[in-house]
């Protein structure tokens, strides 16, 4: 087992990383209160809930399972854990445990910031995206009809769990999604980490358990120190949001049908080619980026979606600034930087011109 | 107009108090954003609505008008706000201008702090108890079905403008029931303030300007001084709460009929005679706070409520913690402490039993 710190002063926080901590009551116990509600999913309780039972069951007060999906990242959802929430009595002092992906991640933390104005969580991530990026940086929200995660708040958990193990139970289709965000971190913090990621990616896609935990360590690493300089998202941070601007867009056109980790994976090349568009970075750099994208099995290629809409989507994306649109560019592999002056001649290129 | 500084380091905002401040757009357009949307209620927004216009029409982007009163202190008005951000598509650097009474500050405060992880807000109080009291402190949130203010955040304004003239068109039951928070805070901090009230009652409730414009400010900077100390509610600003557990009960009882300040005024006198069952202030002092708070035309007697749906109702009360009841009690006219000790029969006593 690996453990991390994310350094944020009073809120800091550790990260424990390996196989079979789900049966290491001691990681988290000392962490819980007189009351403790874990919510998770009706695709992980089945899978993971009567292990963690097993290993904490004297500590939890009650379930909630929710239905699956980032579909149902609603404030219904949230309202739901909250109603649970009052009908057992939950004083300030309740802990919530979040078991399952990045959806149950964001809506457990969400309820926690905001029931009587702020109760402690607990992350159990059994998703590769929830372990190396839902995991760091206390963003916790829902989903708006009108946009991704348009309603939330900063919100640390007390303690994260990433039990590599559960990985072994996810869809091969969630658990490639995952390698995008794995990507995304080499490309804006570590040129060593994404030639280390050229040679390891047939590893990684074989859940080879070293491979696997160096990944997830360097990822929650680099995401811990970026989030660690910027933990209210004031500059900095936004870097992390590479590829993302475009990925909000694919998701909501798709309503949600692509996952995530695969818009993501997309939004990277379009980053990419935006990047050398701009005059940043060569072809060759952007064919690189593009060849490791497909070799971990995502998608390369966004699907059709008109000019109005990749407007309409991007406009309601957090980053824009008094209607401006900003995108996160990449001056090198390895180095990120927000920009707010891509030229629209440009940006249309990306999304409508020949590709690359 | 007096201006009084609320302090909490990079959270410090301005509290600008006197008559005619609504015409006065000095006072806020500095702070104001390239989108900026009012937010008030069907009773405010034909009084002030045309004078903020009037005053910084050029900036107001949108307004939201909800149905007015505290049983639509609901996540459901909070989600109406947000669908209005989201079809303007409000970006991060957007204003929210809370122009009402508490229930509208305490709305638009949570909208603003869980609109794309929060963005800024401006409030101006349009009632008594939202002048000297939910004005400062950062609280914001809305009730849930099992209880008031169990959903909500700590997200402070950037401004508040209190205006004593809009007071004139409060409903006087309104306008008494903002004394009672008045009462409060002397009853908490400050005996020679207690001492002032007993003699200047009177202009008080005539709403004389010079009395008006003391009382305000003296609230807000005792509000003020035990916020700073404590912004996130850890334990010395708990005595803010004096009277608030009965209060929240006596208001869930009656299904919102009792007004919070009227609840708040009986909460005051239970807790004055709860702490003399305990043994610390006398018959005397009791029969004081009691005078004053009649003398505002309050209730002093609250409504028949059972024995268990007492316990209930203050068993989720974000006071309790670990399922025990927990107290503000007086020491003495101007110094208040949260015992977490208060003996059964005592509280027996005081809830049923013969009244003093």
């Amino acid at each position: 087992m690996r453990t991390l710190k994310v350094d944020l002063g009073e809120h800091s926080y550790p990260i424990h990383i390996g196989a079979e901590l789900l049966t290491r009551p001691e990681l988290i116990t000392s962490l819980l209160g007189p009351t403790n509600v874990v919510v998770t999913d009706t695709r992980v309780a089945p899978l993971y809930l009567t292990a963690l039972q097993t290993a904490i069951g004297d500590h939890i007060t009650d379930a909630v399972v929710l239905p699956e999906g980032e579909a149902n990242k609603t404030i219904d959802g949230v309202m739901h854990i909250i109603d649970t929430l009052t009908l057992s009595a939950c004083g300030r002092d309740t802990v919530l445990v979040a078991l399952g992906g990045g959806v149950i991640g964001d809506m457990t933390g969400f309820a926690a910031s905001i029931y009587l104005r702020g109760v402690d969580f607990i992350q159990i991530p059994t998703t590769l995206l929830a372990q190396v990026d839902a995991s760091v940086g206390g963003k916790t929200g829902v989903n708006h009809e009108h946009g991704k995660n348009l309603i939330g708040a900063f919100h640390q958990p007390r303690c994260v769990v990433a039990d590599t193990l559960t990985l072994r139970s996810l869809d091969p289709r969630q658990y490639r999604a995952g390698l995008a965000e794995v990507i995304k971190h080499a490309l804006l913090a570590d040129a060593g980490f994404f030639d280390w990621l050229e040679n390891n990616m047939t590893a990684l896609l074989e859940q080879d358990s070293a491979a696997l935990d160096h990944a997830i360590a360097r990822c929650c690493e680099i995401k811990a120190e970026v989030v660690a300089k910027d933990e209210r998202e004031q500059g900095l941070r936004a870097v992390l949001n590479l590829g993302h601007t475009f990925a909000h867009a694919i998701e909501c056109d798709t309503a949600f049908r692509w996952l995530h980790g695969e818009a993501v994976a997309t939004g990277l090349v379009l980053a990419a080619r935006l990047s050398h568009v701009q005059g940043l970075i060569d072809r060759d750099t952007v064919r690189r980026i593009r060849a490791l994208v497909e070799a971990a099995g995502l998608p390369v290629q966004a699907p059709e979606i008109s000019a109005e809409n990749w407007r309409a989507w991007m406009r309601v994306d957090k980053k824009s600034a008094a209607g401006k649109l900003r995108f996160v560019l990449l001056d090198a592999i390895g180095q990120a930087h927000l920009a707010g002056d891509v030229s629209a001649a440009g940006l249309d290129e990306v999304l409508h011109g020949a590709h690359l």
